[in-house]
Parts: C-alpha cells; sequence; structure tokens
C-alpha cells in the first residue's frame, strides 16, 4: 500500500471545503489540513449581506462547518487564523504563518490546493480609506459594519456599485430603515444584462426609496465625524451625504501567491487544467481565484460564484483520489433578488454579445409567470439571445416578480445541454395553474425564436432606434392596438389600425415600403404581422412590442 | 395558386384552439372552421376547480378566446353546441349537428382535425346517476355544482379518486368550508407517485382537515334528500354520508367516432404519427384522444396534459402548411399543488418502472430548497430514479413545501436532453440564497446517484424490506446518529455509534457481515459509510435515511 498523502489547503470557504470533505470520503488515509486567513471556516459568505439587515437574524447560522466538526466528522485539521505566504515548489513546501502567534512553518505537500478566493476591490479614490468606508465580503466585515451602526448611528447610506452584492446590501440596508444611494458605473444597475432588463431593476430600487446615481464615476470620499455625515462625490453630480459606504465595485482574484510562485496566469485569474490543475501538476486552484471555460465565448474567464467553486473543489477530491472526472465549464448563472423583483441570466447579455463581437439575433416576450386567470400573474420579461442560423442558445436573461429562477434554471439546463431555440418549443414543461401555463414561458420565448430561425418572422429591436444602427423614419408604422391604447400614447408616425380591423383595411398599408407592425407586448403584431407578410407587405414585427420601447426609456420616440 | 384549403376542426379546448389560430397566422386564405359541442371555445379547464373554491373570482376569466374574437383576429368561424357525429372518408365530410337546433349537415374538408378529448370515466356504480353525483371537467359541470350547493347547501362532500383533479377539487371544496372526504382505490392518493412521496400529500391533506379513505373501492352511492345526505359506501369502511359527490376517477379518450370511421387505434386512444396523422392521413387527431410516444417506456399512451395537446395542435397547423416539424413525444410531467405542499413527476415512478419491468437504481435526498440558513427554508423529498450502468434518468418526483415546481422542470429539460445522472452533478443552475444553494437540490440527487453509478456506494431501500425483498435481520445495523436522536426511536436490531465517534470505535463493527448504516437524511451515513468501507466493512447505506423509514410509513421496523 501506498503512503498516504499529504493534502494542504488554503481556503476554508466553498471551494476548499468542498474538496477537503470529499476527499477525506474517497481516501480515510490522507492526511488532510486546511488553512485560512480568517477566523472561521466554511461559512457561507452569501449570507452576509442578508446577516447586515437581519434577514438571517443569527449570523452563527452562516457556520456550515467548524474546526471541531471537521475534526470529529472528517478528520481533518483546519487551522484559522492562519495564512499562506509563499510555495516553494522544488521542496514541495508551502510556508504558513500562524497570524494570533505570528510563527511561521513549514508545511510539506504532496498536492497543494489553492482556494484563496478574490479580494473585494478598493479603488484608488480619494478618502477610500475612511473609518465609514467597508467592503462586505467576510464575517468580520460586517462585524465593523453592525458595530459602527450600533457605535455612532448611521441614518444615510451610500453603496458604491450596483452588482449583486451592492444590491444585497441596499435591500438590507433599506430593511434597517437606512436612507441609501446606489452610485453605478454603467446606465444601470445588475451591468451583467442588458439595459431594457436593468431599468426594470433601476425602478424597483426607486420604487422601494433607493436614490440611484447612474453612469456614476465616485471620485472623492470625505470623512464622517460624530456630528456629521461625510460625503460622497461622482464627476457631474451633487455629492451625497453618508455615514456609511460600502464599495461593491467587484473583486480581483488572489494572484499574488501564485505568480510569486511561477504558477501560469491568465488574464483575470490563475490559469487551469480541465482538473483544476495549475501550469504545476501537484498545484490545484480553484474558485474565484482561476480562470475556467465559459462556454459561449470559448474563452477562460472568471467565474466567481458559490456553484462552480464547490463544484471545482469536489474535481480536485476526485483527481487526487484518482477520478479523472473533468470540469465542464461555466455558462455564468446569476439570479438576484431587489425587493418585489428577481431578475437573472444565463449566458451572455446581448450588449456583452456585441462587445465581444459575437453575432446573434435576439427576442423579447412578456408571458405571465403561470395561467393568466389564475391570482397573482404578473408578466416576466425573457429576452433569449441565439446564434443565427442555427438557432443555439447564447444567453437568457428574466426579470419579473415570481419564477424567474426557474426560467433561468431551465434555460440554464437547456444551454448545458447543447439545445437550440427550437428544441425550448419541445419542452414539457410541470404545468398546474399555480405555476406554469399549458405553453411556459420557456416555451413562449422558443416559439418566437424559433419564428425567426425558420424565416417566418423578420424583427426590429427598440435598441436598434435608440443607438442610431436603424431609423424610425425609414419605416411606415401600423400599430394594431386598439384605438384607445394608441390614443395614449404612440411611436411618431405610427398609423393606428386595430387587429380586429386589419384585413379589411389591409389596403391602407403602402406595398414596397419596409413597415413596422406593433401592438404592446407582441402578440398581436405577430398575428398582424403574418396578415400583413401573406399580402405582399415587407413587414418587421417591433420586438416585444411597445413594452419594450417603453422598458427601454426609448421614450423619445413616442408621443402623447 | 393552389385553391385555399378547407380545415374543419373538432374541438375548440387545447389542442383544436392552438392549431386554428397557427393555421391562420401560417395560412391567411384556408377556410378555418372549428366546432365544439359545449357552449364556449377555448377555455381553460384546468381552471374549473379553482372557480369552484373561488379562488379564480370570475369564471370569465377562464374564457381564453371568444367566437367573436375568433372571427375578428382569426377569421375563423366558431361553431358551439355544434356536435360531430359521424365522418365519410371517402366523401371527405363530416356530419355535425347544431345542437340547438337538432339540425345536421354535412361540412366537406380538405384536412379534418379531431380534437375530441376525453370524457370523465364514470364508473358502473350503484347510486352514481344521482342528482347530487358530478364530474368536474367542463364549465356546464361547475354551473351544475354551483346551483346544487346554492339551492340545498353543502356541508359534506365526497371526492372519488385522489389524482389531480380530485386532489384539487377536494381543496376548493375545503375552501367553501365543506367537510371532505376522498375515497382513493389505491393506498396513496396521487398514483401516479411512488408511497413514501404520496404519503406525504396524504399527510398534509389530513392536517387540512380532508378526510382520507384509501384502498377503497365505492361499491354504492345512495341518493340525498332535502333533509338528509345521501351515502357513499365502499368495500370494508363505515359508508360516509354526503351532499355532494365528484366523481374523478379518470378519463377515457372519446375514440367511438374515429372507431366507426375506421380509424387505428391504440389501447388506450386513438393511433397518430409524428405529424399526428391518424392512419388517414388527411385526418389527424391530438390532445388527450390520441396516444403518443412515451420516452421513457418506449410505447404509446395517452398523455392528457394541456401542454402536449397546444403542441400537437401548433405541430398539425404546421403539418397542413407544409411544415414537416415531428411531435418528440412525451416524458410525462405533472405537478399538482395540495394545501401547503407541491408534488411532481417527470417520467415514471419506481413503481411503475417495476410494473413495467424497466430495470432501475434510485436515490433518495432531503435537501432544503435553499439556503439552509435562509428564512423558511424546508426539505424537499427528492427520488431519482436512472438506468444501471448508463445512469440515464428514468423518473424524478419531487415533494415539499416550496421549490418543487423549478426541480420538476430542471429534470424534465434533463431527461429530454438525454441527460445522465452524472450530467446533473455538473449542472450549474441559479445560485442566490433565497433560490437554491450553491449545491442545489437537483445536484445534490446527481451527487447521490453518481455514486451509485460509479460504484463509491451500494444502497439498500426501504422498500425493500417493506415489500420483503430483503430482511432486515440478515444485517448488522449501525446508526451513526447522535444518541439523543437514537434514543427517540431507531431500527430494531440497531447499534448506535455515533459519527463523531466511528473512526475510534470502528473495531465494533463486525466484519464479514452486510452492513446498513443510517443517519436521519444519509448524509451523515454517506460520511460513515466511506469510513467503514475504507475499513473493510461490508457496507450499505440506507437510502434517504431514517427519514425515508417514517416517510414510507415502515414503522413496523422501528421501535421507540
Amino acid at each position: 500500500m501506498a503512503p498516504s498523502k499529504s493534502v494542504l489547503i488554503v481556503g476554508g470557504v466553498a471551494g476548499g471545503m468542498s474538496c477537503a470533505t470529499r476527499l477525506r470520503r474517497l481516501d480515510e488515509d490522507a492526511k488532510i489540513t486546511v488553512v485560512d486567513k480568517g477566523p472561521y471556516v466554511s461559512y457561507a459568505n452569501c449570507g452576509i449581506p442578508y446577516a447586515l439587515g437581519g434577514v438571517v437574524e443569527n449570523e452563527g447560522k452562516l457556520h456550515v462547518q467548524t474546526v471541531d466538526k471537521l475534526k470529529t466528522w472528517f478528520n481533518i485539521d483546519a487551522r484559522t487564523n492562519t495564512e499562506l505566504k509563499s510555495i516553494q515548489r522544488e521542496e514541495k513546501t508551502a510556508t504558513i504563518r500562524d497570524l494570533s502567534s505570528g510563527e511561521e512553518s513549514s508545511v510539506p505537500y504532496d498536492k497543494l490546493v489553492l482556494a484563496l478566493g478574490a479580494e473585494a476591490f478598493v479603488p484608488p479614490i480619494e478618502g477610500v480609506n475612511s473609518e465609514h468606508v467597508f467592503t462586505l465580503q467576510t464575517i468580520p466585515n460586517l462585524q465593523e459594519i453592525r458595530a459602527m451602526i450600533s457605535k455612532k448611528g448611521c441614518r444615510r447610506a451610500v453603496v458604491v456599485g450596483g452588482g449583486f452584492i451592492g444590491l444585497e446590501a441596499a435591500e438590507n440596508l433599506r430593511r434597517l430603515g437606512i436612507e441609501v444611494t446606489i452610485f453605478e458605473f454603467d446606465q444601470h444597475v445588475f451591468p451583467v444584462v442588458d439595459p431594457e432588463i436593468g431599468e426594470v431593476v433601476d425602478e424597483e430600487l426607486r420604487k422601494n426609496g433607493v436614490n440611484l446615481k447612474l453612469n456614476a464615476r465616485v471620485t472623492k470620499i470625505t470623512s464622517a465625524s460624530d456630528s456629521e455625515s461625510g460625503l460622497v462625490f461622482a464627476e457631474g453630480q451633487e455629492p451625497v451625504p453618508a455615514d456609511l459606504v460600502i464599495m461593491a465595485v467587484g473583486i480581483r482574484s488572489r494572484i499574488a501567491i501564485p505568480k510569486e510562485a511561477g504558477l501560469e496566469l491568465g488574464r483575470t485569474g490563475v490559469s487551469v487544467n480541465e482538473f483544476m490543475q495549475t501550469s504545476d501538476p501537484d498545484i490545484y486552484a480553484v474558485g474565484d481565484m482561476v480562470e475556467t471555460l465559459n462556454l459561449v465565448t470559448g474563452q477562460p474567464a472568471q467565474t466567481a460564484l458559490a456553484g462552480p467553486a464547490n463544484r471545482q473543489g469536489r474535481l480536485v477530491a476526485d483527481h487526487i483520489s484518482g477520478k479523472g472526472i473533468k470540469y465542464r465549464g461555466n455558462l455564468g448563472v446569476s439570479v438576484c433578488q431587489v425587493f418585489g423583483k428577481t431578475v437573472g441570466i444565463v449566458g451572455l447579455s446581448t450588449r456583452n454579445l456585441d462587445r465581444l463581437g459575437i453575432k446573434h439575433e435576439y427576442v423579447t416576450v412578456h408571458p405571465p409567470q403561470h395561467a393568466e386567470w389564475y391570482p397573482g400573474a404578473s408578466p416576466l420579461t425573457v429576452k433569449l439571445a441565439f446564434e443565427m442560423p442555427s438557432g443555439k442558445i447564447l444567453g437568457a436573461q428574466v426579470v419579473g416578480k415570481e419564477g424567474v429562477d426557474k426560467r433561468i434554471d431551465v434555460f440554464a439546463t437547456a444551454m448545458r445541454a447543447g439545445m437550440t431555440v427550437e428544441d425550448l418549443e419541445h419542452l414539457e414543461l410541470a404545468y398546474a395553474p399555480p405555476y406554469g401555463a399549458a405553453k411556459d414561458a420557456v416555451n413562449m420565448a422558443g416559439f418566437a425564436a424559433s419564428n425567426i430561425v425558420r424565416g417566418d418572422v423578420k424583427l426590429v429591436h427598440a435598441g436598434e432606434f435608440a443607438r442610431g444602427t436603424r431609423n424610425l423614419e425609414d419605416f411606415q408604422i401600423i400599430d394594431v392596438r386598439g384605438a384607445e391604447e394608441y390614443n395614449q400614447g404612440h411611436l411618431k408616425g405610427a398609423k393606428n389600425i386595430p387587429l380586429v380591423n386589419l384585413r379589411e383595411r389591409a389596403d391602407e398599408v403602402k406595398r414596397g415600403v419596409p413597415t413596422i407592425v406593433h401592438c404592446k407586448s407582441g402578440y398581436r403584431s405577430y398575428v398582424g404581422y403574418r396578415i400583413l407578410a401573406q399580402k405582399g407587405v415587407d413587414v418587421y414585427n417591433l420586438d416585444g412590442g411597445y413594452k419594450s420601447v417603453l422598458d427601454g426609456g426609448y421614450v423619445t420616440i413616442q408621443e402623447a
């Protein structure tokens, strides 16, 4: 029998801990050591914003494992307050430092697993090191913020960054009755999604009393005193007073030690192969610090999410134990609750597809989350991007009140399986009135997209007019809504022919002119489109209808 | 140009109506006639139980289309109260009868689409035609029941049949404050699922005041008078008084006219090809009346669900218009809300797999619907059946408070894609604390099942002992729960070695004897399993743990 392996795991949260416990289940004899520079191992850092807001009442619940349980259940030697200082690859030793005693020691390893995570990025802004400025990533961060609030009070807070940490922080600060302003550099919050999706979230934030500063680069933060709030300055904005500032502008992989050790690095993190091995086959790396294959772009990228980190940790344990299971890359799946709305994405937004030069088409539909006649029905916005002419799914975004996470998971499973939009038409999904519809939102998106793939419908998008890649003036516009809806506001130059009259009045529609037909959400205009197309009109449906024009804030092309 | 087609569609609900409206969108010139024997077209019959209970307050909301809207939007000639009497295939005509006037007429067709649906089955029980006995399938049924309740009052109701119509009826009658008894022929309600899943629903019904009579075949119903309730008799049961009886024991395809017309029939409905053509290529059939391929069994079967009916209707319109899109068969996906619980299934239960002689393995896991530390976490029961050694998924059942429909949809998408249980391990699903977990319930089921496929774990199931295919006496039983849990009740003959002491006390476990290790839900015992297996014990994990023993009602093998 071979002598038992020594495995040193650095980082005791998601990826590192999954690796440690799985490894023990596979190998009763391995010597497993886990070190973490923080005071805890294996806690749910995703819960920290909710602990701040009191949604999670007892932060003790966030501790998934303890040093003691790791010992008794798993025979794992876990050491907190212990930091990795350097790696001596040739000797296969790592130097670690006990932060309490200051003592350094050298630990030999057969296999080293790096799960160092990523650092909350703190941009070099004047005043960013003031006492009232924090990040919100760790339990110590949480404790510091709480201590400050209870000592000095907090009436007004600023959150810098509108990504999911920023949004969760803002919502939870509101729960504490604090006035909140979010500064976001992009034109809308949750910038991983497209504008018309993100703007639904903007609206929800405003409705819940959050002050939004968009397109705003923070330039300076002044200190708060006991009697006076500090100020947060941004270019072209009035300064905003703040007793507390939370920086949530993103994260950076912890690559300093891997770099020093000569491990290969990518653009955004440590490079690994499909078994999560770094360029040194005895050193693995997992989680927020690494780059893995993005299945949509085909490029390596950082995917800083708990799910992938956990899976990677498991696979490292498998590989160390002689099982050759490959990591299959990431689609990138995010979801975020923002007060009464949920927003999610899998794959890429159309904006990011454009930025990367990936050609695509997309459709927008607004089906309800469940049967329209069942109480509580409310529309989702589903935006589905796909490759032409293959119909391969490239990204799906969903925003709405309920049922968002379910549709994201179905899209994510479909994308993982390499499905096309035509496959979505055929999906057989669970239907009972409280949960879905005989034609589920995912099917509806599939229908609309497949119509494009098969050439049954041509589309124009509101965004094309907003960006100036098409001009509304080049089109005859037929608004097939009812007269009353039309009179409440319509596109400039639009002629109103309600769908019910379209057949008899079809002669009023000019031939030989590119023609947009639209209604409120796209369904009546699809029926109208098919009538006009079969009568020889050169017709385009307006994707997502008038609702998308309004959601996207393209109000300049509207008159009341 | 070819002369425009005459298409006659018989049946104006899900399948027929999807066909009619899609056909118009594809073909502006077709002459489209829809006849329905009822007083309405295109209503959501799935809403009827909810309209009874007042959840859907206005039954008018259930009307998806009206005769008038079909005319003005779609130029469809829709005729209600009009019944198909016979088909003259050689002349390509159908004889229809106007039920108001009694007049019969002959309608020529180029294509005939049958969407006749299925009839609520009324078994030949003595007294079943009494005035207070109803089915609950159509709006007229609903109106009759309401009229009876408001005229005579109703204190006590009996529902015969515990499938989803019966369950929805029972819940909605309870909403009206009526005492409800369900008679179910099987050993638990919702018999499409396995006992330990169905029994969770049984418990929820009882908790909400529904009286359950299981293994009960109703033999006689006596009439209610103005002063006295009728009685419902079942073999070996006390008779139950009832002012109202709802028969919900299943449905039968309407095959009389197709049969008379000489169309080919299967065991449970009309036979169709992948384009939904019957044995006469000019006659299509869709929905509850047909048999389509079940993808798990590989056999044709009736799938009486709204989603498949709608899709089939669309595909008929496609085929009539010259598009050759094939119907891809059914997995069978059902979900049902029962008071505070939801139960769902995709594919087959293990009981039905057994009945059909389809070899399989299965695992049971009890993960929460979202992060355990986020408020409102509650365990799901997920039972996943799969083929060995391929790992191909054959069925998934889920029951719990929240998030059931989501997991069913993910499993359904995975099954449609032909995924294996190992693919489930790698699924990247949306995680934020309110919605899921870094390792989602679907991933957890995938982990447990893959451990079996890869031979890392051997299982025994509580059901095997209940059925007597294994004997508990043949095993050494190690209960790795804490002493306190053990003392509250444990398996007969079980020895308690808490997981935390298992390594030091491993010598107390006999070698060379088949050994069951178990805990409450299966996780601690999995860790214990791996410890003992690596120490040379011939060990089996108890699938789903002690919880599955309790859920399955296998209490005979337990002592307090």
